[in-house]
């Protein structure tokens, strides 16, 4: 059997001692099948005593040929934004419940696994967000997200109004709590609690969901993936963004952030037969009505 | 000058005794340009004398390589399905209120199509949808929708249960009072009142927006324009499927609506400066709020 | 033991089969503590050989002090609308899955029912629908809804505009599917799955809940139970009023539907301890987030 | 002519230049009919020379009986937290824009005012909110709302989970941006921009509206006015209680907010003829469909 993959990042939730065992158990299974096993720093520090090597997440990225991670959505998502870049691909186990990104279960963990290096498995391509925050022309701040770049105000007193022009176009102003721009990824969290829509993982569209919107006639929009979406924030001593809740950045007024697809994408690996309508269906309760 | 249209058909709204005036003003400006006129039989019929030869739409649609469009968004949108099978690219002159369709207005007509003859427009592709209702494998209806599809039920008093296929794959059922396809081009019709998202008329794109589900928890969803859909009905004594409330077809329990995007395009022509983003500004109001 | 109840009238959810067993274990469990048993008409058809009185529910109505229903809760509105104008109290049982209005279960139902029937219940007051269609000035339908009156169109293809009138005042002019005047009781109902809030049952208040408002800006309003509301059809070749599901009503032109507060209520019957709130918990799965 | 009101506080617009003119006008006008006018002294600070005795919010309410306000609906909001528990009813005159709480125009301000010195005026008795925030047993923060108190987090980075009990009952746990419980006044207002329903003015009802609730199957929730709501903030080390967008308090770990109904009652008075649904009509844009 050639493999595709030589070696294999692991990446455990953090803070989560539930992790050990199977990581472990994961480990042992790659390094029987001669794969080279690589734990991060963080998870291996929560090991009592690991017997692999450990790098940070930066320094695997750059090594490795995949990662799977044991966590939840939160975790691959964090993952994926540093492994992109490097085009490493990304495999999800969840601990507890279903994921949408992390479809395996600690249960068939190994055999699913087993079965995808021996090249059973399909890959899904999923865009990432690029955002930076230009002030007086120069960028002041730049990153990227999985699932949304939010445009907030972060002082709850002040209003925040934002003017949104879309390919140089002029799209509105809006006065809102702020503003989502998703991923196909994001249409399922953040933004989906706003009152977006599913967008279909495989398209390559953004949506803008405002947050609390004070225009009652706003909905949300779905543009291409292409779009160069510019942000500026009016009226915004107290304004913020955020990437995929975990990195943000306060603005000051004229601040201006760009939105853009990110020129690589991050490469989920699935179980040959995973359908994306059975997590749906599963994670949004959709087998009950009233 | 050469022009690349030679034989332009006229259409004015239906009933509508205003549309006589502009629309001979029209003729006659493209006649003094040398192109052929023909005028739909039912609006020559509303004209007191029309000196112009008329068809109805299906021989038009053969015959002309223009068609020109004096109404409403709805007069539009019943010309779009005859004449797009033929190729034959539409302009759109709102009588009244600026429409998301007919973008020209009866003050700047002559000064727009004029310009637009010498060849100074923008052409935009928009998608129709393809119906077909199948009996025990055979189809017993078919048609073609500019705005959407909607599986309803028929009798209020009835409970409408539908499941739903997108490429072969089980997405779920639906207790709903109805389902609805749209295009983006009917993303801001009737998808828009039953909650749907805005989709940029530009992209290949379809969204499922159920109306009044039961299941509290299911959302709009946008799939790729190449998406095969599959509405089944079941309990379904009084059902019908409705293509851009414009035809109907009652179904019988256990027919299957087959929805796809249409082979064939709309194209519509747009004065250079046209702004999709501008008609959503005034028709949703956005430049007020609370 | 002196009960207050004397006659009890059961009945049984239509057509299921099911409830023979239960409800002749619970007749028995009656009749063994000396109340009178009557069985609805038919319910009593379901039973192979059925040892008790049965009647019409017309005339259970007059003669019984309590009525218990073994079903859904679309069985209990049904006889609500019945009993209520006799003053009979309900008791719900449901056979499945538990509901708004039938929160005893099968398992249960005797000691709860026993409990009961010893003055350890609690009663909650609901308020029901009158409405009327009126005609040149003539009352030609009336009758009673526990749930919602809905005045909708009746052909998908005609667009129904109708003016709503609030005691006396006029509200505005709506395009749309329909309109939903629901009790606190069908805010959970149909109204919720149109974008009602959710009602105390115990409120005296009524909401007004369009179904695909073609106004974007247009929203839920909730209003006094006293008020006199009045919704006049226009461009209404084809509306139709309906109540609860069940009884509906076909309108011609220049119809007006009058909807007030019933003059009764509905008096439904619950054990010591019963949370309206963990009803809505279980039914809305609230206990789960994405 | 007896009036009724002996002494007026004049309130204008804070920062707002164009509030003199008309204030002044307004002044001479009441002060000619023998009334007292009281000018509020932030209001008196941006008059060039008010010949008018100036006093604090505070103080004013003690001494007049009727307060007239000059500015839009912010302006009177915060006014009616101060007057209410003095009985001191309001009228509102907006500077531009119609409010939903200043009906009267700068147009027909003196004629309108002339008209209700006389009597011939409805007086409109709305609720407001009174909070308190208690830490170990001990109240640390309260204040009154005339719209809205919202729960939310502060650092938009941190998750906030919250627990609501309704008259010691348990409702729900939330994942959420936050919590709005709002006034019928406020309904109109933020609670709106969450999705919340429009609550009759009159009403004696508080509505319950998760701002981006985790769980989709949440909705808004309508209760009696008299209950008495304790939201208790679970993982927040960033959480923070607003009234009215006016005043905040950063709350910590175990707090526990209780919202009821404020014993008062804000007193607006309006002209004869006011009405609710043609504000609302006017400001929600019913005039226009798509």
């Amino acid at each position: 059997m050639k493999l595709p993959f030589k070696n294999v990042a692991l990446i455990g939730k953090h803070k989560s001692l539930d992790v050990a065992v199977p990581l472990l158990s994961l480990a042992a299974f790659l390094s029987a099948r001669g794969l080279g096993v690589i734990v991060d720093s963080l998870t291996a520090e929560q090991l009592a005593d690991c017997p692999y090597p450990s790098m940070s997440l930066e320094e695997m990225a750059k090594v490795t040929d995949l990662a799977i991670v044991i966590g939840g959505d939160g975790t691959l998502l964090n993952i994926a934004r540093t492994f992109s870049p490097c085009h490493v691909p990304l495999i999800g186990v969840n601990q507890g419940r279903l994921g949408f990104l992390t479809d395996l279960t600690l249960e068939n963990m190994l055999e699913s696994i087993g079965a995808m290096l021996e090249g059973q498995y399909v890959t899904e391509r999923r865009l990432l967000l690029s955002a930076r925050v230009m002030r007086e022309g120069q960028e002041v701040f730049s990153g990227l997200a999985f699932n949304e770049v939010v445009a907030h105000r972060s002082q709850i007193s002040s209003m925040v109004e934002f003017e949104v022009r879309i390919d140089g176009e002029y799209l509105y102003n809006q006065r809102a709590d702020g503003l989502i721009v998703s991923t196909p990824t994001g249409s399922t969290a953040y933004a989906m609690s706003a009152g977006g829509p599913i967008l279909h993982p495989a398209l390559d569209v953004l949506e803008l969901v405002p947050i609390c919107p004070h225009t009652l006639s706003n909905r949300p929009i779905v543009v291409n993936g292409s779009s160069v979406l510019e942000i500026l924030m009016h009226r915004c001593s107290d304004t913020r963004v955020r990437l995929d809740s975990h990195t943000s950045f306060d603005m000051q007024v004229h601040d201006k952030i760009i939105v853009t697809r990110y020129s690589g994408h991050a490469h989920l690996l699935h179980p040959v037969g995973h359908s994306y309508y059975h997590t749906l269906r599963e994670k949004l309760q959709w087998n009950q009505s009233l």
